[in-house]
């Protein structure tokens, strides 16, 4: 296997599509998102990424089958907006892999003149979040007004360690190849996945990319955590009433 | 040296072998099932693989003669069934090295035309266990039947975080080639070194390639393992009756 | 992207420069030190430097516009003396990349025929200093009366543990292509950001490089930094007069 | 810089010289060793050995001078025995870097016709040695009466975790050039630097290559040891029959 290797599994004509990424990440709320727009609007495979830089591992199925650790692109038709959803369960597991495999990925954006490169994640602020607020970066600071637009809110020097992985990355490398590009990051715990701010993140997408796509499963998704969330509670003997600790809450999900 | 260096010790013709896995892992249940085979059947060695992705050491005999870390490949006539099986001491221990030396692997299982690929591992229960099951993955859902049928259950997405390392990889990059591939987890604690679930995985093997085998000194050294729990247990003050805790059990073998 | 890549900015003339180096490190000393320089002389970015083996992540600065993690090189003109000023927020993050990336910067330092190499850093002492006294290792025992005749005082083997990082490589590489190389640690406690051990250091290089630069913007810096102390120690019931622990100072700054 | 780099500072006639290793481990023991060899038979340093592989970073000599991290070989003229001698203070980081720099040492004593590998180093015994065995392994059990004959014991499978780093990989790479060569162990507790072993390897050295060398300074260095134990042990009140703890000795040395 070469250091990188992307199989072609179907390669449709797409409408100068965006390139979406949803790695795991905080809250797995790019991931979430990602899956959701897959899931909702039928993408179809059209790339599978594999990677010595990946996990030494296979991934097993629910039929018993097990696959080759890998990142896969689909393509999805969102109403008028045609994208690229970059999904899947690893990312590169060393500096210099993650350099790599991000290139792989823009070269594969490239290969169907992608328009623009948005990354989704989760903005951790260690408390619980009432208001799902998406906070955005940028390659270029013309580009903040359309985001701004759709509520994004733009903060200095946020978030202060940097953007760090493949959604830091391919902003990075894809400014320059003069790709523009995006990182959208809703709030989140950092404790919880957290279905709730990735819709806060599909808000704002439909808003940029003028498509609508249906809630309901992921909003079933956030009651069944909530639910968790309660019964944890009482089994803490807590109550309704009782706001759970940050320290309760860290690692359910 | 070269990154992987294979070394031919003898070449037999082999009657399109099963390539049969047993590096170390969970409870050493994948490795003493291959050892065993490679002692019962008197196995030749045909094939050393030396790596500088295997840790930088020498492993020392009984006769205090010093050999440069390897894994070792053997012929083995099992009755009517010809096996490669791949034993050894180490697994590399980065992740590219893990691609790499599993690629060099399947090249040695091609060049003798092996039939397919199995793996034996050990899968992590956490507590005792009562009764042996062996679980399977594949890489076609085509090939279950004959593993279920030799007893091997199929439990959808199990194990749930994958199969890691070469009994994962032999699966996925051997499937990339197109041989077929199955990976025969015992259940094990995970506390100790199980020679009655590599006992388990072995008389599927039996099954499925249609061999015999005698169990004789995997049984004896069951029952010397379990003579030195008793013995702990006494010591603790426990008695015969009293189940050893998890805890007690961690790190014996 | 090149495993090392250099991006040439600007190629302005400059006449015979010092390199003077000021990755992070012990208190920030350096770092704090060699952007001074830049600030006060408004230096000119001349090239980027990127690299695989800096962390794979981007920096957002305060218009929320993300950048690929990069080392800056900055051309100064300090008084008569012209400066090539390495900056940045990281260093390599793994050995082979040290290595890789300090010959990248003195491949720069070369293309402008720079006549030495000056890396600046801190010496940690582990208590709080009183007097900031700046040590000094060379490359070439001659060199070592300019830096004596400017207060650097030389110690027999010390630091004891050598010289870490780009500062230490500078030396050592740059020795081996014959160019004077030169480190300058200011003593700091090593808990917290000193910009006072900063400032000693820069003492010593205008005697050295004949320039004068204000110490206004380093001096607030440190006022502020003694004015959180004095308030940590008072929430600790401390009053001003106690001495803070060392155990309190840590990770200040 | 090449990945490994071996710089020829003088390439002096030796007669087969044995190639004697003693880089920093267990007690010291091999670099203690090898460096009272250099010393006392005023050796003559023949190359020096960098790599991308050792630590980032210079060490500084009493004259404040840095030099980047180095192993040093030395030819040594010992009675009528040639060695050449490979001291340092550093092994490779990594296993690769193991791996190639012991392919470049082994170079080296091939470029001087070495007629053997001889390694040094400590066997830890995790309790205080009263007498000081020296154990063994070979690359082939035909050489082990040599050793024999000269007080080293050969104990089945012993070191049970075998023999890491450059030790280990210059018997396992130096066998597959067809150099003999053994692993010479000196027992010693593992928590303290031990010249008393260093001793005790150096007097099977003597004797298998028919030299004879002065003690004095390692014996020494023994009794300042010893003193210094003697002294801690009566600050803590033991008085000097109390026999130290081994954890009162850890990291003392």
């Amino acid at each position: 296997m070469d250091e990188v290797e992307v199989v072609t599994v179907a390669d449709p004509t797409l409408d100068a599509p965006a390139f979406v990424e949803g790695l795991p990440g905080v809250g797995h709320v790019g991931k979430l998102a990602a899956e959701h727009l897959v899931e909702e609007f039928d993408g179809e495979l059209v790339r599978r990424v594999h990677s010595e830089h990946f996990p030494p591992q296979v991934t097993v199925d629910d039929e018993s089958v097990a696959s080759l650790a890998a990142a896969e692109i689909y393509a999805v038709h969102a109403g008028g907006a045609d994208l690229l959803v970059l999904v899947g369960d690893f990312q590169a597991g060393d500096a210099v892999g993650q350099y790599r495999v991000a290139e792989a990925f823009l070269d594969v954006a490239a290969s169907f003149d992608a328009s623009e490169i948005l990354t989704l994640g989760g903005a951790p602020t260690g408390e619980m979040v009432e208001e799902y607020t998406v906070i955005g970066a940028v390659t270029d600071v013309k580009h903040q007004e359309r985001f701004a637009a759709a509520g994004v809110e733009f903060r200095p020097s946020e978030p202060t360690g940097g953007i760090v992985g493949t959604s830091g990355l391919l902003l990075g490398l894809g400014a320059r190849r003069g790709l523009p590009a995006a990182c959208l990051m809703g709030e989140t715990s950092g404790y919880l996945v957290d279905p709730r701010s990735a819709q806060a993140v599909l808000e704002v997408l439909q808003h940029v990319l003028d498509f609508e796509v249906d809630f309901g499963s992921l909003e079933d998704r956030a009651e069944e955590l909530e639910e968790m969330i309660r019964e944890f509670q009482e089994q803490q003997g807590g109550g309704v009433e009782a706001a759970p600790s940050d320290e309760d809450l860290r690692y359910i999900g």
